[in-house]
């Protein structure tokens, strides 16, 4: 049985049970958010490629044929991980594009809270690293989801710009890309050497990089 | 057979053979480049962990006991990698005391370098961070490297903040730890999407990061 969450977002079925949901329904999504535990636990304490399916299902306490009702192969649990986050980029970009206020804070609290999520998790953090480094197909779906990160970041960047938040001398996309490499860089590199708090790491990289965003005139 | 470094770094025979040493000194030199030029070319095509000693000693086209003649077990090839670069930065430290000009320079060619050797390299860099994640021994080894390289590049930014160059209001430690998980974090990330050139990237990363370390004042 698995106990608590490896990591502290919210999980998939807390988030589906805010909607009206027959009791079917329900049960459908909390066991695949066991599954979805389950496996980040594991992929954390044996390595992603050393954990199968069947000791997933194992630790979630179902059938081992339940596992391919909710996610096609392992692969789709690490996407949906992966989801998750380009999802809180999503409300980011929407919440950024709703209001007038300024942006860049909301590009600050992202980049933060999208490092400071794995704070406690480095087993899992290296477990999905080494998976992407490894493994060709796990890499090639971290790859559309990072360009798709870049897309909605560019966004952010390109809304900042108009309102003369951030330097208009690099293209949003290249502070986009520029950012996004760098975090999730920080994560990857602390991940391998855990010796600080990884979100207070994070602000501490942002108090470095905010600044050199700012127009050149401020 | 392997033709062709992996990395364009200068090889252990090359640097070795500037010293005056007898043809018995030569060949031995030459061997364990031979060696270690195999390795990581394996590596790179098979990963860290699925690479064997014979698979080296075969690609090097010496006899299998011979591996041992020179690297007591396989982490020490790539123990030997990471040697290289705790020199490359000790070589700068040593440039920076030596000379009265500006260190930053020294700091940003150093990082921007030391990213850059690996241009050409993603699936080699990829095999190590594979083994770095998934491996503790291996791991524990880059720990012990992470926190060289921060005390050395701690001694340059605290030279550089002596001579009025870097802000004062972080300690020189703080400032190495950063650049080092930036540009190393940066590394990682390039290597699972090499979309672009890594020097180049390294060097829109200093971009940012460069202003971003100077003193208020300025």
């Amino acid at each position: 049985m698995v106990t608590g969450h490896i990591v502290p977002m919210p999980s998939i079925a807390r988030r589906r049970s805010k909607a009206p949901a027959g009791r079917r329904e329900r049960h459908r999504a909390e066991t695949r958010d066991r599954l979805f535990q389950a496996a980040l636990k594991l992929f954390a304490e044996r390595g992603y490629q050393e954990t199968t399916v069947e000791a997933i299902t194992e630790a979630a306490d179902v059938g081992k044929g339940t596992f391919f009702n909710y996610f096609p192969t392992k692969e789709h649990v690490l996407a949906t991980f992966g989801e998750e986050r380009i999802a809180i980029i999503e409300r980011a970009v929407k919440a950024a594009r709703s209001q007038s206020g300024p942006v860049l804070p909301v590009i600050m609290n992202l980049t933060t809270s999208l490092a400071g999520n794995f704070s406690e998790s480095a087993p899992l953090l290296r477990a999905i690293h080494a998976a992407h480094a490894a493994c060709l197909p796990v890499r090639v779906e971290l790859q559309k989801r990072l360009r798709k990160a870049r897309r909605l970041m560019a966004e952010m960047f390109a809304l900042a710009q108009q309102r003369s938040e951030v330097r208009r001398d690099l293209p949003a996309a290249e502070l986009a890309r520029l950012t996004i490499l760098i975090f999730h860089g920080v994560t990857l590199s602390w991940a391998l050497i855990p010796d600080s708090g990884l979100r207070e790491t994070a602000e501490s990289v942002w108090g470095l990089i905010g600044p050199a965003l700012a127009p050149p005139s401020k």
